[in-house]
């Protein structure tokens, strides 16, 4: 990390605006982290956790002075907290966000962002089912890999990108179209079926459960306000994915009534061989 | 295990018979395991792996003398393999299973049962996406569940859950009927869907990959014959559960393409509450 930062912003400190503050105070111990809390509530309950170095209830104050703000808010209101700390923000400073997906929050920011602040969009692919800052560990960004989806060229960008690997993470680019259509099959899927392999779960439950249906139903603990977002936000990509998996469980369907085993042991030997290809 | 057992045939050594017996081995070493290889290149390959005190390619040679005899192989062929080894199964002697779909084996053995013949269907909740002797373990069957379909009043039912016990696995009673509505939707499911999400995987491979992702496709690796086998001999019920869950990803298709986030919201968090219970 450049020198000349010694204040960082943290607006939303959750599991990973959590992380992030534990990593940048282990990472650099003479920078100063702060937090913003929007709710007593979320105050005095940050102010136990001890993640950040100093929470505060004010927007201004957060934001003012920082070189860094961090935006880990839900996708959201990602762009109006933006737009609320543009008259804030000092001359030079970077602002990047964690936003799960990234053309709709491009698109708004770049529209009205000021001469002098500069906004990089980022993506670290890690996370948990669970969310929450008293889920915050120092490691969680270590050696994942984080999507970087502005331009690579600029000064601002190459720092953020500084700061990422500093932490342990590997960097990246990846233009915020692709960014959304990759991650709606890597992740927005995958999270849609496990959702709905748990919902369709019979109501008569027995009393063990199998490692494949875990693996399977892990994520369908995750946030329903952090993901109904994601959904609608990339909701062209999803919805085309989507009813592409439909379709192959369709030709499933159809194989099985038909009992056509030959087909079905084509189909998953194709299978076997693309999922070698992919891992 | 009983005394009086003194050598124990395995018909089918891939990766469940090939684990079994080394399990059988180390807890029994004066107990003599004895393997039937149907080809000569499996002949050689188990004669290599040293899993097996004996490996023979005559059926009768295997099942002769044998006290107990178990039908480590493909569904398809667990009926016709028993019916082939009835003339040579000596009195009172055991047979059982490892199959993962019991309705129809259990159908096919009983109604041509000869009397002085026990048949015990098993069902160990392990394995691998990884097929075959050569990934063989010893601990396979350690701390998992068995199912057992047979009735739990019999000698043998009662000597077979012995022996699942002493190798460490936990025994649970569960006619076959349940036992085929429930796996199909805590692990036949989970494997159509697996495959699904593979195979629609877009053409443009990303260079990175998500854990949730690999968390979902895992088992997509799954054998083509072990698996198109299962979906066929399970098919009423994996009918009936694929269209379930298409339904439940249809629901969510609709709410997204209505933007419908309340509705989502509720959703998911009804999600949560029954993932929170099952797990």
């Amino acid at each position: 990390m450049k020198k000349g930062i010694k204040k960082i912003g943290i607006l939303g400190v959750g599991l990973m605006g959590g992380s992030l503050s534990l990593a940048l105070r282990q990472k650099f111990p003479k920078v100063s982290v702060w937090g913003y809390a929007r709710s007593q509530e979320s105050y005095n309950k940050l102010k136990k956790l001890k993640i950040l170095n100093k929470i505060e209830r004010n927007l201004k104050n957060v934001v003012e002075d920082a070189d860094l703000i961090v935006l880990a808010l839900p996708i959201e209101v990602i762009s109006d907290y933006f737009m609320r700390i543009v008259p804030f923000l000092k001359k030079g400073a970077i602002v990047f966000d964690l936003g799960s997906s990234k053309g709709e929050i491009e698109k708004n920011i770049m529209k009205r962002l000021p001469k002098e602040v500069n906004f990089v969009g980022c993506h670290p692919l890690c996370g948990s089912e669970k969310s929450g800052a008293e889920f915050s560990k120092k490691d969680l960004y270590k050696k994942e890999v984080c999507l970087i989806t502005s331009s690579p060229k600029s000064k601002a960008t190459a720092e953020v990108k500084k700061i990422w690997e500093e932490l342990g993470s590997k960097v990246v680019f990846v233009s915020s179209q692709r960014h959304d259509k990759i991650l709606s099959y890597l992740s927005h899927i995958p999270h849609l079926i496990s959702f709905s392999l748990t919902d369709g779960f019979p109501k008569d439950h027995p009393k063990f459960i199998l490692q494949s249906f875990k693996d399977l139903t892990r994520i369908s603990l995750s946030s329903a306000s952090i993901w109904s977002e994601i959904f609608l936000s990339n909701k062209k990509n999803v919805l085309s994915d989507l009813s592409r998996v439909i379709k192959v469980l369709k030709k499933f369907e159809n194989l099985i009534k038909k009992n056509d085993k030959d087909k079905i042991i084509n189909l998953i030997k194709k299978i076997n061989i693309k999922q070698k290809h992919l891992l």
